[in-house]
């Protein structure tokens, strides 16, 4: 299977798969004077060994670490019991219901790398979450997993530790009790509703709060940088202050909104959102206080020029690559806007020249689907930024060029 | 199966299971005073994805790192030759034989967490293990793997790196020639006896020694912290020194002695342990040389509410759990009083504000087992303690309740 | 199967092997004054869980993470793309194509450990590397992986971040765009030549070259240090510094030139490589710089007692250890000379008392396959040591004695 080695007993209530992806990256960056802290660079992006499945007919699970990027972390490790599809409930390290560019797998992905929106979104979290699923009226719902574009209507809703823009581990945690609520409303409002062009029309909205206390924890550590898409240069750089900043620490509330849509029909694929996220800092030892509301938006374009369907999870060639049967796999071609604000009050704690306070980014990329399990991904991103150099100048425009072989069963 | 993914070849004698486990928790604090060190969390106590099997019919071998609690660890990773059953000898990482109640896998315990016996016993170590089986007066050993509780008789001897209290970094190898030597004997007196209520009456003893030199290593890093049991928060902390010391080490003999007894019927149950661990140190550059007698018990009760046999390991619910035909899993109660006692000449090295000298805790805990795969876990623990706080005062009453969902195949 | 539990689909064209290895090792050290750092452990030098396999015919992959040496490393994690024989690509992290015994597996080396010119290159690496095979003329080309040692003639040519000597962890990428070049060719130039005592006759060269600019990254961790083979203690260390010098960098051309051979005939084998590496350093905030040519050379001999194969990876035993039926498996006796030579400009930078000049071994070592799975190994090896005490003295004489308990499958 191209969904990995899957094991399933007689009865078919208990199946294990045991799955596997590899995606080997090459940057490089044009216009890049020498000196230049862009390194053009070999990645490991991602590396990792994983199982999934379902025991008692009811009782998901997925445990995935995650060897790339030179260090190990785990992704997922999540139970989730289904006995109801209205009220199901996962528990332990998921997914914040939050971006939906994060929802889609890294080899799902239509670009190397996920826009603005998503860096202002935690990652993976530890906590407790509702959700549930129901059909279209007069359909029945089908069991869709914790992350669920298969039926009418999803809401999923809770708790989690808290992470801070762009945190992946856990950043609250450690110096408060406050916990982070987060969920997401999702409707497919034309399924089955006989208008045919609109069937693949999702939209729904995401949010957060949390009110953090005086956690500094991973602002020092250089964990909540910001980065460029392609590139992943930091442009927002939580470890440079200004002149007479000791520190930086979340101190009051923070909350997200997030408005997000798709739209997939036949070879085409739309899809975009926006966010913005609000938080409290302090800094200076506490003498100076800011509310920092960023924003960011994306809108991605797709077209599947060998025809197949395109999706929100990944394209799927007709036949695999084998040119002596005259057999070339799926083409499929991208453009992406994507845009990065930063509250100006940011720079009452934070050097200009080390952070920018704008991103403005278009990027096109071509993906070449060898079959249901290669891929060969080339993106080229272009982002012009104001702020974040010397002087009050501009950091120079970054120009990456991207390429990603990647396997996944 | 609910013991993993198995693959056995045509003749039995080769097999290797494909396994995993995951542990969402969630701890909350009770009377806790605002701005107090004890953080409501949610954690993931285990993450584990392994592989055990048998190779050649007398090769076992088990491989199971652990991605669990924000870190990647190799728990096991041993080779098990047991041509002899009587004996055998196990080569690698593997758990020390001294605590009993560690021998039970974070999946078989009946509490989410150890009581503070286990916590005097260093955890995994390298090393080498002979061990053997002997089956009762006429009837036949069994092989059981190093973890033998299936026989009339078993020891257990090996010498390894050696570690501290509750250290798992093989603390001790890294600054002397000198190795531990850690061994169990273990009995069940009364099996095949025809005293019914007797047959699983278990009793043994456990015991270790080395001589670390001026080791200082996992002090420093607080390795060795000790934590209370269920709230997880450090109450003796190596760490935090009293004024004029500057480092502290272990030089010089290091003992300890485990007795350790458990005893099932039916659906009910009972273990227990002491253990003291006597160790030299040294502070203050040396001018100060202490021995520090730590002393630990516990006993703990249970009983299956639902009839289910209790046992060492895990209850088995007859059903799983599937409401629309009547069927709700097991339900287990359990009990536990477990207390620690640190040495009053600890006080010549560590800070008494930071560290107790006395911790008394009682815990209660429903399990309920939803399959053989899956169970949700309910304690509630209160720990009072003496000592710990500034001014000779008592650290304040911890009072915790923790939740777990647990699955394991 | 003695090479991992094997799926295949039922065409041939799909199939995912689950494997992994364990190492469990003793090492101590004789005449080893009291006080010195040659400190007897246990060490568990590998603990691998991986995947390998194929898929659509055409597409290898490999994805290996190593839980041994208390941390944990991905070894390999590539994609090989092999439409053409002639030309195929890898694409992801994986061996650099230099050293010849590091070809070797682990599982695979006669020794516990490599000898010195395997220490002079880069480990893994990520990057991009072509290569292809040819058959003897009129024979059939086989694939073979990226590691072939099948065909008649070899090449490897690869594009890396770049790893300074003992390096694994891409230690160039960080501050210069310039990537290392690596790359090898080799023949079995007696392939079905009918002569056949040298049919098992393999020998190549390889080489790389790279200009890093002013590195220091791995030289202050020391992850660049160089040990003692069998011993594995540091003898060459780049964190030791001359009294003046505040730092070391790569800065200049680093190239390396490495011939190789082997020969299997029957149960006899030899193996040999010799490498230069040359590399510009500089330190001393610049002021210095060296041209440092570090060389090393082995040449090791084995023979299997039991008349089994010799083969550049492993022994297979003709039956497995079972004395109830009078089998013991095979047994194998090796030796082996080594010797690394340090360019004397070294010690302008680096503390001529903490780092030798010169390495002299000779080791002997017995292998005993119990079974196609599990080998038992006991190695000795003396050091002689020019330099690397204080007031121009030499370091003592190293006398390693090692075992070594060995799973894989």
């Amino acid at each position: 299977s191209n969904k990995g080695i899957s094991f399933t007993s007689a009865d078919g209530d208990h199946s294990v798969r045991l799955r596997g992806s590899i995606q080997g990256d090459e940057r490089f960056f044009i216009d890049d004077p020498s000196g230049s802290a862009l390194n053009n660079r070999f990645d490991l992006r991602q590396a990792r060994l994983w199982l999934e499945g379902r025991f008692w007919k009811y009782n998901d699970f997925k445990l995935m670490p995650d060897f790339g990027n030179g260090k190990t972390l785990l992704a997922d490790a999540y139970i989730d019991l289904h006995y109801w599809n209205s009220a199901a409930l996962t528990v332990g390290r998921q997914k914040t219901p939050l971006s939906l560019e994060r929802l889609q797998g890294d080899t799902d992905g239509t670009f190397v790398e996920r826009a603005y929106p998503t860096y202002l979104a935690s990652n993976r979290d530890n906590g407790i979450k509702l959700h549930g699923s129901f059909g279209a009226p007069g359909q029945k719902t089908e069991y869709a997993g914790p992350i669920d574009f298969k039926n009418f209507a999803t809401y999923e809703v809770g708790v989690f530790n808290g992470g801070g823009d762009n945190g992946a581990e856990d950043s609250y945690k450690a110096v408060a009790d406050n916990k982070e609520v987060a969920g997401r409303l999702w409707l497919h409002p034309f399924q089955n509703s006989g208008i045919n062009a609109l069937e693949g029309f999702g939209a729904g909205v995401a949010a957060s709060y949390v009110q953090p206390q005086n956690d500094s924890l991973s602002f020092a550590s250089g964990a909540l940088n910001l980065k460029s898409a392609i590139g992943q240069n930091t442009i927002v750089d939580y470890t440079k202050l200004k002149t007479g900043v000791s520190g930086i620490a979340a101190d009051g509330e923070h909350y997200r909104i997030y408005p997000q849509a798709y739209w997939y029909k036949g070879p085409y694929g739309l899809m975009g959102e926006y966010v913005l996220s609000s938080q409290q800092l302090t800094g200076d030892a506490g003498r100076t206080h800011i509310k920092q509301d960023n924003s960011a938006w994306q809108i991605q374009a797709s077209y599947v020029l060998t025809g197949e369907n395109n999706t929100f999870q990944s394209v799927k060639p007709r036949a695999a690559f084998n040119p002596s049967k005259g057999q070339w796999g799926a083409l499929q071609f991208a453009a992406r806007w994507s845009e990065l604000s930063v509250d100006k009050n940011t720079f009452q704690l934070l050097s200009a020249s080390n952070s920018v306070s704008q991103a403005t980014a278009w990027a096109v990329g071509f993906n070449w689907y060898l079959n249901n399990n290669t891929r060969l991904m080339a993106d080229y991103e272009d982002t012009r930024f104001t702020g974040g150099a010397a002087s009050g100048g501009n950091r120079p425009e970054e120009k990456a060029f991207a390429t990603r072989l990647q396997f996944v069963f």
